[in-house]
């Protein structure tokens, strides 16, 4: 028998490679299958993000007289509408899990102490365990933090009201995805961003970003200093990094600042500052027998990537050694458009950009030139695509593939054979295609340079 | 100088293909560029079905309590709206083509006789023409074609209000684009198929499409007799597979019954039944210096395939052998979902599917089990894949990538090294990873069986 604690993503792959291999895995899983993924992450904000889009295309359409009204949102049943769909699919994972043969036990949370895993005082047999815990959202260390009014993704649903004026703390792409989010539904948004706002995104891509966050205030190098929490609103006090400590005040505050690893459960196990559970590249912690995968292991916190770790686990259990490798895993971003992004380190590279093409869901972003962007990198000797960002309706399917194909190797020259479909709201093939053409042109000259 | 007789995709994707490689081309366009495509093809019908699109969904969220009201359509406002995206797009590529250094003239057709080219009564000087005039509506050989409620995509534009009911012609993937463009609209539709509709369509998607198609009248096995029109409305004398003769009334009858080559000012060169220009596999016709290529050359009317088509006869004429490859080439049709599909012949083949994930753009369907769907063909003996079938809201592009995969000659085992986004509606990395643990399950258990 193996046991996982944790039945998100990681847990939850992990789980169904083992069994798949024949081998008998026991779940424990402390609240619903799905994991913060399904409830607080992943799909709550595709949800929220659809709405929010057929909101604003509906915006867009009716200042364009296409549409004769705009629709409303009712946001007390937008959050039943979210629950009921988060359960459905709940009920599909669960009923996947279970008819695959994993023994799934729900609603206590297991413990791990030294190589010994209990569900309450009972020690359960193993002969290996996975730790697929999980995070939780980071929580600033201010006076206040709990008050009324404060929120995270995990307490959203509790909201009762749509916020008129929500303040959002975060500069990442959790607080840019729901400042678009509460944005199109009307309330008054102000982002406060400790350091840079999406820093790590590449500019061409932040640039747009900031774009289709029109009418939101973005405030960077803001600290929080406290929370003022009432029946009427919320005060915070920040330092600024001129330092000023200006006061903002708005109904509702949104706590989107990253996720801390949930390891308090995982006794013995080496952990890390922040109490990531530590793990070599085969997901094995300093424990013989015990592994760990998904957000426990640290950041970075996204589903593929604990799934792909839950696997990685799941095979060194069964004797077939394998490693992670973290290279090449595609990047997302939902806001009007899917901003994808991929990329690998390189000095030589060149890069070419392009606005995105009229296509399914870009047609009638033509008139404000909204249509998103692609720009793509790639070495000047040989082509090999080096970074793939694009913002586009599909950007997010279009960049897995991408990041596939420069996981392989492939260079722009071989899109000249790629077959597009038209229309279709994907300015890579052309992209490349340009770029193949002209790093032709550029060899051609050189060699004819070195002719004469 | 070369001569290039025609705008759409096949003419401009050869303009510019022999532009970039320092050819002087003058390309002459009847109308405005872009061609069919743009006016009356492609992006017509990505205009219409992004509304059509936000008005379903619209009303799903309103059914579902997540808006208080659905958005009505402005038919007048979106002839209008259309109509200035479309002279946008006209003249962004207007722009890519003169500033690429094509010379274009507008508003007189070119005429070709035996191997010289005209504009008027002017011989023009050509080393070599591309033909490229692209097709036209086909229009059934009955009484009252051109009786006033009759409408094709070419004239969809004069259409001064919605349909309250509406009778498409055609069985294909045009009727039924259309068929939920006016559905969506509010219309009552009706298709009257000669044959069976979307016979050619893999049954799964087929069956998929008619549940998207839900109030639509699909009639199979239906010919026209006569139509009569007059100020009050259409009435259509059929003949049915069982002899019956139904009459059928509608205010409007929309006629998608494929297309026929646009020919008629190419004399000389040798044709085909229905006026195609026959050429061969490097685009040239019978005549020498003379090639063709898009729609003229006859179906399948594509614009990937006619861009394709204008590459190699533009290398052909800058002296670079280059032959069309019809294989691989992914389709689509636009319902709710992009319907996108590919595959090459096989015996041996075994095919896996399932329905569609949760994602952007179907995370509202889940209710309802509407997300679509994927099916993928592969070789059981070593996983090559041989077909993708897709019913998604990225389905499109999704089966370009698969697409390009199939030509380069992956397998579903490949998809072990693929790295997903998530949430993203795409069925295909799943499927194709559970098709490969399969096989690898069976090849297990034959070789066990082997062994004893």
């Amino acid at each position: 028998m193996i046991v996982i604690l944790g039945g998100g993503p990681a847990g939850k792959s992990a789980a169904l490679h083992l069994v798949h291999s024949g081998r008998k895995v026991r779940l424990i899983e402390s609240s619903g299958i799905g994991g913060q993924c399904l409830h607080y992450g992943c799909m709550m904000v595709c949800g929220l993000t659809d709405v929010a889009r057929t909101l604003n295309t509906s915006r867009n359409l009716f200042g364009l007289g296409v549409l004769g009204n705009p629709p409303e949102l009712d946001f007390p049943g937008l959050m039943r509408g979210m629950r009921r769909v988060q359960e459905k699919i709940e009920r599909v994972l669960d009923e996947e899990t279970r008819s695959a043969g994993v023994e799934v036990a729900y609603g206590r949370e297991g413990r791990l102490q030294g190589g010994k895993v209990f569900l309450g005082n009972e020690e359960l047999e193993a002969e290996a365990v996975i730790a697929a815990t999980g995070s939780r959202p980071s929580l600033p260390e201010v006076d206040g933090i709990n008050s009324r009014g404060v929120f995270t993704a995990h307490t959203l649903h509790t909201m009762e009201d749509l916020p008129e004026k929500i303040l959002i703390i975060g500069g990442g792409i959790m607080a840019a995805e729901f400042a678009y989010i509460f944005r199109c539904f009307g309330s008054e948004v102000e982002i406060l961003a400790r350091s840079g706002f999406l820093k790590y995104m590449d500019p061409s891509l932040r640039d747009l970003a900031k774009k289709e966050l029109e009418g939101v205030v973005i405030r960077e190098g803001v600290q929080l200093s406290s929370i003022y929490g009432g029946s009427h609103g919320i005060s915070v006090e920040t330092r600024t990094r001129d330092g000023s400590s200006p006061i903002l005040e708005a109904d509702t505050l949104f706590v989107a600042a990253g996720l801390v690893p949930r390891s308090e459960s995982l006794e013995g196990v080496a952990k890390g500052p922040i109490g990531e559970v530590v793990v070599n590249e085969r997901m094995e912690t300093n424990i013989p027998g015990v592994y760990a995968c998904g957000d426990v292991t640290g950041p970075p916190c996204l589903t593929p990537i604990a799934r792909h770790e839950g696997v990685v686990a799941a095979e060194n259990i069964l004797g077939r050694p394998a490693i992670m490798d973290y290279r090449f895993f595609p990047q997302y971003m939902s806001l009007a458009n899917e901003f994808g992004f991929c990329s690998v380190e390189s000095d030589t590279d060149i890069s070419v950009s392009v606005p995105g093409p009229a296509g399914p869901g870009s047609f009638w972003s033509v008139p404000k030139n909204d249509t998103g962007l692609t720009k793509v990198s790639f070495e000047p000797e040989d082509g090999r695509i080096t970074g793939i960002f694009t913002a586009a309706p599909a950007g997010g399917v279009i960049t897995s593939y991408v990041a596939y194909m420069m996981q392989q190797g492939y260079s722009v020259h071989d899109f000249e054979r790629f077959r597009e479909v038209h229309p279709a709201a994907d300015g890579v093939y052309w992209l490349m295609r340009y770029a193949s053409a002209r790093l032709r042109e550029m060899q051609m000259q050189r060699n004819g340079d070195h002719g004469t």
